[in-house]
């Protein structure tokens, strides 16, 4: 049975992995990645978890939630083991939270210059409701201190694992970890339902405000410390660089890892391409924008010639205040078609709380891994004149 | 004397103003507005206190320390006076922060399309060390809650007033004011010396990370409410729009009134039109870097080649981590100078610890007060090639 398991194993991996959504657009196979059709991104405020968009860096594990416990140790804490029944009995608490890749938009980045990654359309972002118990509970329930001395960064690891059985991790700064308002969960449902297997059964982080890579799914231990992790993702991956790095000057210690995501905004739906017919000579668009760190989006601007007027967009947004303001902004605007025109290229921008706003174009923000790309989206849709 | 006194201030309210260094470059006399000579902004990362630039919107109050009192009052407070005495009772704290006009830099914007405001250049900025006490301290002393109820902002009201003796006003979100770690400091000394008058004298709020305006000099109350300021200030101005947003459509209401600052970065020297010698070919730059909301300045890139090729300048910091970075970042960076370039066109750009980064131009961030003015800073040098 075990000689079985193990040449299964060797076999392929990632025979293991889920049923998924047949609507969800695969980027990479093994390990899956996939991201939600654009055109019905912003269909729902809260994003459908059998459509939200995928990131697995590894085979999706077989958890079996008999013998599942998430381990809690490190500097100032008492080690604990803790199952999931445990782990439910801290205060429960749900909140929005989008989560996005940093890797999001990438495919758009890469038309200036190649760059090494997943060929990511806009679509690898989603909004979802996640209740759990804070982690700043649990370590506090280990004996942890706030500003306890020698104490950085909190560091997770997941219970998928490479060939050599190296887990997925990833750390988090303490301030985000312990800030009574951070809001940092160990989640079990998504959406009111249990995590499915994709999203980190039965165990995931959800760091609001931080870049996916940080949210680490299927959660097997937190690792309270004076250091990041050591992992590949945090130390040699998701981190920004200047245009002019390339991979033979690249050195990742010079960048910090990415956390909180600048601020990011797309066109849904029409989608580039699509033949649309005016009514009353407007075209209705729809999207999404969205803020790291708690910011709050304050305005989404659209334009329809090049920059020279400016629509204002319309926006569904919870109430949240800055800087706790983890979920995306849903907006839709209705864009005037020009007589006669046969084409039209629409541009957006948002604007957070702290009125920073995305770059213009993507060649001043490449970098070699193609992430953080959150230049202005821009859509040329075809119109339908209604004539042959 | 009682008459000679309303005389004097019938005549000129403005004739008791401090005298002022000569080498302050005035923007308005009265009120007095005027920034530091840009050349040498970057020469000191502590700005010299009477070269900081002096953002006022009315007269210096005349402030006698044997009578001044600042006064706490509103919602969730036991009403108290307090005089400078009172007040260094409370622990002492000094912090380094930034404080920069949301006009900085107006003067560029300006050029795509008037604005209304000052011609602010790019040295509406300085960064100073505080000392003074906490907020917080003095908020908990006079019996406000965490999360009281009814409660959303602090508003403060200085001691200068307009002809008709309204008070400069602001206000700040109870978030920040209240953030164990936010720094709000009610601030008695800058750069280890008694605030001048043109500084606040005796106290000022020192809000880390916000926009200038709401740094509220010679503190006269201090109120804890349920709303923001209805001060013209807070209100009708320093406000961001959309760039299509003008005179007769724009609604203050719409936006909310700027707190923290996007990201920012300028060449201080040399400045336009310099004529500079390379030495062994190549020119070399300072200049500073901030972000609002304790956001770190994490890379700066320059270049000379219109983006072709960006260098990457060496950072001068404080060791303070995100979010709670307040000061500002000076940087320096050789650049290369092609072989019989007459001309040189450098730019220069700042990334923060949430990657957020700048603009490229003015032209899509444009608004109608001129305002957030933070695209890329380009200045072209006049090469001195050494030949007649
Ligand atoms: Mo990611
Ligand atoms: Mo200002």
């Amino acid at each position: 049975e075990d000689s079985k398991v193990s040449l299964h194993n060797v076999a392929d991996p990632y025979d293991a992995d889920p049923r998924r959504h047949p609507a969800l657009q695969p980027r990479s196979l093994k390990p899956y990645n996939a991201e939600t059709p654009l055109k019905i991104l912003a269909d729902n405020f809260f994003t459908p978890s059998d459509l939200f968009f995928v990131r697995n860096h590894l085979p999706v594990p077989e958890i079996d939630l008999a013998s599942y416990e998430v381990e809690i140790e490190g500097v100032g804490v008492k080690s604990m083991k803790l199952n999931l029944e445990q782990l439910k009995k801290f205060p429960k608490f749900t909140i929005t939270s989008t989560v996005q890749c940093s890797g999001n938009r990438r495919s758009e980045m890469t038309k200036v210059k190649p760059v090494k990654g997943l060929d990511w359309g806009q679509a690898a972002i989603g909004n979802a409701s996640w209740t759990g118990v804070r982690l700043r509970d649990v370590l506090l329930a280990a004996g942890l201190k706030d500003d306890q001395p020698g104490v950085e960064h909190v560091q997770f690891e997941g219970l998928d694992t490479d060939p050599s059985m190296h887990p997925y991790g990833a750390s988090i700064p303490i301030e985000k970890a312990m800030d009574p308002k951070g809001d940092v969960l160990l989640a079990f449902e998504m959406n009111g339902e249990p995590l499915t297997r994709d999203h980190g059964f039965p165990v995931r982080v959800i760091v609001p405000g931080v870049t996916g890579a940080r949210n680490v799914k299927w959660l097997g231990k937190v690792i309270v410390s004076g250091k990041e992790s050591d992992s590949h993702w945090q130390q040699n991956d998701y981190k920004g660089f200047s245009p002019s790095t390339d991979w033979d000057t690249v050195d990742f210690s010079s960048a910090p890892a990415i956390q909180e995501l600048p601020v990011i905004s797309a066109i849904c739906d029409p989608v580039q391409g699509d033949k649309v017919k005016p009514v009353d000579g407007k075209i209705p668009l729809r999207g999404y924008a969205w803020s790291g760190g708690g910011r709050k989006i304050v305005r989404v601007d659209v334009t329809w010639d090049q920059g020279k007027t400016w629509g204002v967009a319309k926006l569904e947004q919870e109430s949240n205040k800055h800087p706790y303001h983890w979920g995306w902004t849903l907006w839709t605007m209705e864009v005037p078609v020009p007589p006669n025109a046969k084409k039209l290229e629409v541009w957006v921008k948002a604007v957070d709380s702290t009125y920073n706003t995305q770059p213009e174009g993507f060649a001043n923000i490449w970098n070699l891994r193609g992430v953080l790309s959150n230049a202005y989206h821009r859509v040329t849709i075809d119109i339908n004149t209604g004539k042959k």
